[in-house]
């Protein structure tokens, strides 16, 4: 919600839901740019700011804004009315900043529903054991609506997001990219943590965990379109095999394009080196995405694995100055500018020869594959960062996911 | 607190009472602005914002300034910790905007100050009995400072804010005005009350019924001043007479330039009448001050009172409208351009001869008195608003209360 009239565009959106007959649940985000503003304003005060002040903080954002969408829709003569994580109770775990939900009690929601209200629940925030308030962390308004919806037993959660639905992949880079009407939410989550940044990994994990029917679908569509129009926007996200006519083995072609590679080259193969590895990496904080280690013939083994680029310089410190020495390695060599491509699926469970057709796709434009990484439903390729668009192109058009 | 350049004076300054031994509990109000941002925004999705939703959303003004304090205060390696209303909890009736106070339990924050934490507490909120956010409306922070103070029976409660002080009278009309060490909460209530805005009227009376030593002064000294300094600056509002051997009848003059005077002439005088002229009066949201009723010799009474000049116009047509007609009065007239001017002082009780001294400086300096309204320990005047700067000079000279 940008603008006191992005707000009323919203009311005026959810009024008409109300008017078809619905029983309505709200979760707002943030005014755009509050969220940031508050953490600017933190940061200004304390560098590394306490993690649960910034919540006391930063949850203030949210709870602006189911106020003022109570309002809005009060000028549009509905009843409305709104809470705060901590007024629903919205329970979660201490962790502030990246709290999880540990349980939701509707019944005040339920009660001002059944008096005909809509009810706007502030969302991104919760409240822990002691009273304290916490936040979700990023995506979290998203988490909150999905685990609001699965509480109350919702038929359908909508998420309204800057983009109208999940694509086959990025429009920008392939043109003729398709809307996906549907998607399993496995392919969701795939399709989220590789890069396709709808929905945030973990409002799907909760979509798929308490099976909430979740569609995704724009914010900036004309808030009085016909319902029978709106309900077929967007990308339902189900919990069934797509059984669409049109359907294809692949779903979509994902991908990434800040990745950086990390080999520790030469390291004596015994019990332990991976962790060694990997503890110091997540000690500092840094992600890991792929792991590869590489059979040891001759005691002797490679550990490869990829890092947020941003993160990359930083892996290296942590590599070179400890861990090299005390693992014995022979070298610690990176690549800073790779990409990852992926190709995602639930079809490929039942359809052999998938991964032929990708790699020969890739072969037949000339592009050198330096990792691989498969998953019951996706394939993963690391390449060189020149040549992504290519291989989404070119992969994209090798599963026939282009429109028409 | 203005900026985070203020927030860290603050803290600077809470810190220094802490590092000489105090246990110390912080109630800071919202940055400037950010409630009349917050209120603007309300306004702009509802033009008269449902009170509930109006401080769902202005509360958070004060929730960002105590998660932003105690960052500050922990930046200065002090342990710190932050409370919301809700969270102590102090609470409230159900009067949206403008609560009272029923109860603050302060356990929570005495838990926190055997840690050796500051505990910083949101000010101008509460919660209801429902679990809903309560605002105490104009001047709430510092009543939620003196009604904290009061629950945890504090020694004193510091009250920074814009002025050093309370004065003889307003500087900007008496440029000896003096500044007064010590008060009287009796002599504060009408200072207040009469428009030196030093503190707000709610905070001097919780301050005046739970007998807690509030002292009033300025956020702009120099927050490092050495402590035994700061403990003398400001004015002392204490529950004793004065003692001081400057000590004087009058402790100070108010003022209060925009007032409005309406006539309701040729009332028949039988029961019901003040009642039917001001509750019509109050029904409208008009706040009376001054009320005479002369007493009536042929059976038809004039009712005259004051009225912010703001509402004046108001006033005016809420009884020529109805009222004029319903209780049969011969006229209606007003005067938008008076004046009050008061003197005030817990000496007066004591001391014959002080409204004499005030009449005869007002009669020598040509003014002429419209109205006359007295109580224990002040007299108020109603005069002619050209004169007003006139009569206060006079006053505060006759009752010598110039500085030296």
């Amino acid at each position: 919600m940008e603008s006191p009239e992005r707000i009323r565009n919203v009311a005026r959106r959810v009024a008409k839901w109300h008017d078809a007959g619905h029983r309505m649940v709200v979760v707002p985000s943030a005014m755009a740019g509050e969220t940031n503003r508050l953490i600017a304003l933190a940061q200004e005060l304390m560098p590394q700011p306490d993690q649960r002040e910034l919540d006391m903080v930063t949850a203030t954002g949210e709870q602006v804004s189911v106020g003022l969408l109570a309002m809005a829709l009060m000028n549009l003569g509905k009843e409305a009315i709104s809470f705060t994580g901590w007024q629903v109770p919205v329970l979660t775990d201490a962790a502030y900043t990246r709290a999880r939900i540990l349980s939701i009690t509707g019944q005040r929601i339920l009660d001002e529903l059944d008096k005909g209200r809509i009810v706007i629940v502030a969302g991104f925030q919760g409240v822990n054991d002691k009273g304290d308030i916490t936040t979700l962390g990023r995506g979290g308004s998203d988490t909150s609506a999905v685990a609001i919806a699965a509480a109350l037993k919702a038929d359908e959660c909508l998420i309204y997001t800057d983009v109208d639905g999940v694509y086959t992949t990025d429009p920008r880079v392939v043109s003729d990219a398709r809307r996906l009407k549907r998607i399993t939410f496995e392919e969701m989550l795939e399709m989220a943590s590789l890069g396709s940044k709808v929905l945030q990994t973990r409002s799907v994990e909760f979509a798929g965990n308490f099976r909430v029917p979740t569609r995704v679908l724009s914010s900036l569509t004309d808030p009085l379109m016909p319902l029978e129009e709106e309900v077929n926007l967007g990308t339902l996200i189900t919990f069934e095999e797509n059984t669409e006519m049109e359907q294809s083995v692949i779903s979509g072609i994902a991908f990434s394009r800040s990745e950086a590679r990390i080999m520790v080259i030469g390291v004596p193969d015994k019990p332990g080196i991976a962790f060694q590895i990997l503890g110091a990496i997540a000690a500092a904080g840094i992600e890991v995405d792929m792991i590869i280690q590489n059979q040891s013939v001759d005691g002797i083994a490679d550990f490869t694995f990829t890092v947020p680029r941003a993160d990359y310089a930083r892996a290296m410190d942590v590599l070179s100055s400890t861990v090299k020495q005390a693992i014995g390695a022979r070298d610690i060599v990176g690549d800073a500018q790779v990409s990852k491509v992926s190709a995602i699926g639930v079809g490929m469970r039942s359809h052999v020869g998938v991964a032929a057709r990708m790699f020969e796709t890739l072969y037949r434009e000339g592009i050198n594959i330096l990792m691989i990484s498969t998953s019951e439903i996706k394939i993963s390729v690391i390449i060189d960062e020149k040549y992504m668009e290519l291989a989404v192109r070119a992969l994209h058009k090798a599963f026939e996911l282009e429109s028409n």
